[in-house]
């Protein structure tokens, strides 16, 4: 939904044996520059742009270039019981925390059935889809939301009060590809917008309204306004839990106190709050015969009967497997003007960013 | 939302000793009867309706007359673990299942920290804020959903394959009211079709589509045919991951295999899952803090600047905790033709129902 197709392709493996580089490069450990930059190939290989590479890298390089966010993670668990934990990210990398808990919510979930960790003063953890299908080779059903600096008014309102707040469920399935719903609480999400703004496109109506709360198909107007919730009042309302969840009940930001988690804030920390969960299938049922039954109801969904002109039904996540596959047998499409900003980063920190055929 | 203001008014509490009466007299025990009757009261109260008597009372009741509901619950808990159980309704009633599903989720959360709890083979359980809210007064966070007979089509669809499928989130807050956000994955819920149809009051454009998947207003053709979920795919995708929780894990009917859980069918089973969990807020910080920092964001929403035209800015329950206020005190409005429908029912068990003054 968020890709762009046109640009430059690379293979997979390349951007991700320099990305690698540029974070260890910058400070960032071994092991966590390969999360990291996993979790963002992994964001481009899905489609999902606005989280890959293309929108994120410069971003992370340089906010932790000037100490805004430490590139030497060290988490320490604040609170912890035998099915919730509170970690503290302590302004390091928001992927290495969302990894150390979500890894910590299965491993409790094992154990209880259940299990739900959140992580406090972190940073932009990337795309939530990411840590929720971490539950699926464990046979669990994974759950994972932020929040995030605010750019939707409450219902009736017209100042920003909460993020796009986004969250992600994965459910394995057997045969067929895993249920995978990974989905921001407004119409589009910002970086959708600001992509159309950097292509000069204008948005969809019904995406965003402006400063003054009037809706506008103009991206510079929307990226300076307010992105529109899914289904009004109800989306302000799921998007204030997850705020009240992520940010309130963790310690962290919360409503219209952050500092932007990108590259408009060079200054503060952001103090995003997160949060996991994991359900052990097997609790409620055994595993195969969970697996069997979600092939059979996938399967009844896709084979149901089709709107005038259209041709196919998906599950949610399914474009997403099917662009992944196509992308790692193409490559990953970097816009041309990002290849520019990569071959200056590359520069910058001396690991030179690979030409196409290289 | 789904209130109804105009009608005959009772007082609250007349209501609620006939309904318990009209309950036991069909063969529910006292202590089912109560339940059953409370949650129902408080939906009439909260102004929802199309969870109330209004539009409940009879449908329960014969559908437990004619046998395709066991009044007499007897549950079984099929699988328990520290943090999670299934509960057996052995198509019971639904409220019952559901009160002991979330007792024993936040007898789990206390210990645990959160807890997840299913019940399965079960049947319409009323308004899901009612099980979110329980978790309240115990300091905790609230959760509940469900499964439902299938009103909305997948995205490009034109079959039923997923319910309205609504869920419930409960936070508690300290001096403010919670916040409890109860909502249907549908722009309108079902309940609202058919009190429109009732009233024969056109829709608003976008709640609903006709068999054919084209737009409607007309609140016959829609009941015939399909609500529109909030925000597209994305509101698809919630209903879905409803479903596949609610339905497939817990081994309930799922999609389109549903007969109608109301007056549509007498004959059926309707075999429901319903989920249902709670975190204990104290796992990760204390409650008179979080309570505080509840306040104090709530506060910012409400205080924030106001579109043009809005006088306020409502906290999703806002509105349903003041016409709760506004019921208890003047009474609950009955319309003039569910009145006749209730004298039928007293008549008819053999409970008289009680005149506005006596």
């Amino acid at each position: 939904m968020a890709g762009v197709d046109d640009g430059v392709f690379f293979p997979a493996e390349k951007l991700r044996a320099w990305t690698e580089l540029v974070f260890q490069r910058i400070g960032v450990s071994r092991e966590d520059a390969a999360l990291l930059t996993d979790s963002m190939i992994e964001a481009n290989l899905r489609g999902v742009d606005t989280h890959g590479i293309t929108r994120m890298l410069c971003v992370y390089v340089k906010r932790m270039q000037v100490g805004v966010v430490n590139p030497k993670t060290q988490l320490q668990v604040v609170r912890e019981h035998p099915s919730t934990a509170l970690i503290d990210c302590r302004n390091g990398i928001g992927q290495v925390a969302s990894r150390h808990a979500m890894r910590l919510t299965m491993e409790k979930a094992k154990t209880t059935g259940v299990a739900f960790v959140a992580t406090t003063h972190s940073n932009h953890y990337g795309m939530a889809a990411y840590w929720a299908m971490m539950a699926l080779p464990a046979g669990m059903i994974g759950f994972s939301s932020t929040n995030a600096p605010a750019a939707v008014a409450p219902t009736g309102g017209r100042t920003p009060m909460m993020g796009t707040n986004p969250f992600a469920i994965a459910i394995p399935a057997g045969v067929e590809q895993p249920m995978v719903l990974d989905m921001a609480t407004t119409v589009v999400a910002r970086g959708r917008i600001i992509l159309h703004a950097k292509q000069n496109k204008p948005l969809e109506p019904g995406w965003a309204f402006d400063e003054r709360g009037a809706p506008t198909t103009d991206p510079l107007e929307a990226a300076k306004g307010l992105l529109a919730p899914i289904g009004g009042y109800k989306g302000y309302g799921i998007a204030l839990a997850v705020d009240f969840l992520s940010g309130v009940l963790t310690g962290s930001n919360y409503g219209a106190h952050f500092p932007g988690f990108l590259a408009d804030n060079l200054s503060d920390p952001t103090d995003v709050g997160s949060i996991f969960a994991a359900i052990n299938v097997a609790n409620f049922m055994d595993l195969p015969e969970f697996q069997a039954r979600m092939d059979a109801a996938i399967r009844e969904i896709k084979a149901s009967a089709k709107a005038e002109g259209v041709t196919r039904i998906y599950i949610p996540g399914e474009i997403e497997f099917e662009t992944r596959a196509k992308r790692l047998a193409e490559g990953i499409p970097i816009p041309e003007q990002i290849v520019q900003d990569f071959v200056a980063l590359g520069k910058e920190v001396g690991v030179p960013f690979p030409a196409v055929g290289a």
